[in-house]
């Protein structure tokens, strides 16, 4: 296929389309802040990131039974908390950070990006967050998806799971190759290309916090690549 | 649950938000007069109606495998072009009057009643149309969901069996009377209040064609009634 057949564009959301790293460190700070604690909340970050991945994968090499985010984000974020030995978060406190992964906040280009986009494809979600999870997210920002893909309606597997890919083109009624993975992270875009999706990599810079180099370069299997959103919307355009 | 309770609106589609009758006639018309047939369209539709109705029941019950709207209207409507002695249109004509499902015309009040509606409530469909046809046609039709809610997506299940409300709750991460179905028909209302949702009226008084009185009293089942989406609009401000 070719990018003209391209009808629908699906999103990998955390870090590419929302700045996860800072929205989360954001309200981290607030709660923190608020009970006079003095945490480095940049670390317990960087730490929390690979902890729930971690527990993704499990799940889908079936070492752990199916959860949504919420359940592995918190899980991941007690993990964390005991290992640097914060004690002072109650119950109250992890659920309202673990919320914060249903606040985060779209990068600067997203939303002019995506509306300019929405005029030429579908747009979705493919995400390995929970659909309930995503649709708050898009409601909380104003996030212009024409609708949710998430692991829970693909038949709860995880990117970068074949499955999640093979469904969202059936959801939409399409065939693979005239769905294009949009991401700034080259394994899902990898995963997506091996099963016949289209490839659109869009790094972002700051995903890892400013001063963190990130990989940029172009692979002979991505069919696209952009500077943010608002530059994918001027070169189709 | 009391109406204060209420988190997200989940409404019928066909009939309730979009004309679909006055729309798929406006398509018929359109195809028929281009080929110089003289087809009363508004018998066809009437007849098209029950006969797709009645596979969807049929899959329900197990009496047929599971397929979407996209072809059991098809074969509804072969169904009914058969029976009216009706050879002069192609697998095209006929494909294209399918496809005329996907771009039903709102109600004047739908989109700004939608619109406003937003502002309080997570806005999703809860329809029988499938995942791609509801998605096309809010594309087509501007139509604000913040999520699709589809029978594909809830384990292939057809209002009015009790695992689309539950599933519509469970993915939305809401308690079933966080829930509230709005309809202009009684049977899916009732259905979903038999499973613990709230449950809206607002009967449409040109559903079913010019002339044709519609029920529009109370129920005591029913949790609000209004006029249009406007109104419903207007009372929940």
């Amino acid at each position: 296929m070719a990018l003209a057949d391209v009808k629908a564009l699906t999103f990998d959301v955390f870090g590419t389309v929302v700045d996860l790293r800072g929205s989360i460190i954001r309200e981290g700070k607030a709660i923190s802040e608020s009970k006079g604690l003095n945490i480095n909340w940049e670390d317990l970050f960087d730490r929390w990131r690979p902890a729930y991945g971690k527990r993704v994968e499990q799940v889908s090499s079936g070492e752990l039974p199916w959860a949504n985010l919420d359940v592995l984000h918190l899980e991941a974020l007690e993990e964390v908390l005991a290992e640097l030995g914060i004690t002072e978060f109650t119950e109250h406190d992890k659920h309202v950070l673990n919320m914060g992964w249903h606040r985060l906040t779209p990068w600067p280009d997203s939303i002019p990006g995506l509306t300019r986009l929405r005029k030429l494809y579908i747009l979705a979600t493919l995400s390995n967050g929970h659909f309930a999870l995503l649709t708050n997210m898009a409601k909380h920002s104003d996030i212009p998806w024409d609708c949710i893909l998430a692991p829970d309606i693909l038949g709860n597997h995880y990117k970068p799971e074949p499955e999640v890919y093979h469904g969202a083109a059936r959801l939409l009624d399409l065939n693979i190759g005239e769905v294009m993975m949009v991401a700034a992270h080259k394994p899902d875009l990898k995963a997506a290309h091996d099963q016949g999706m289209m490839t659109a990599f869009v790094p972002k810079p700051l995903e890892y916090g400013p001063g963190v180099e990130i990989d940029t370069t172009g692979e002979p299997w991505l069919d696209f690549m952009a500077t943010d959103l608002e530059d994918m919307a001027s070169q189709l355009e």
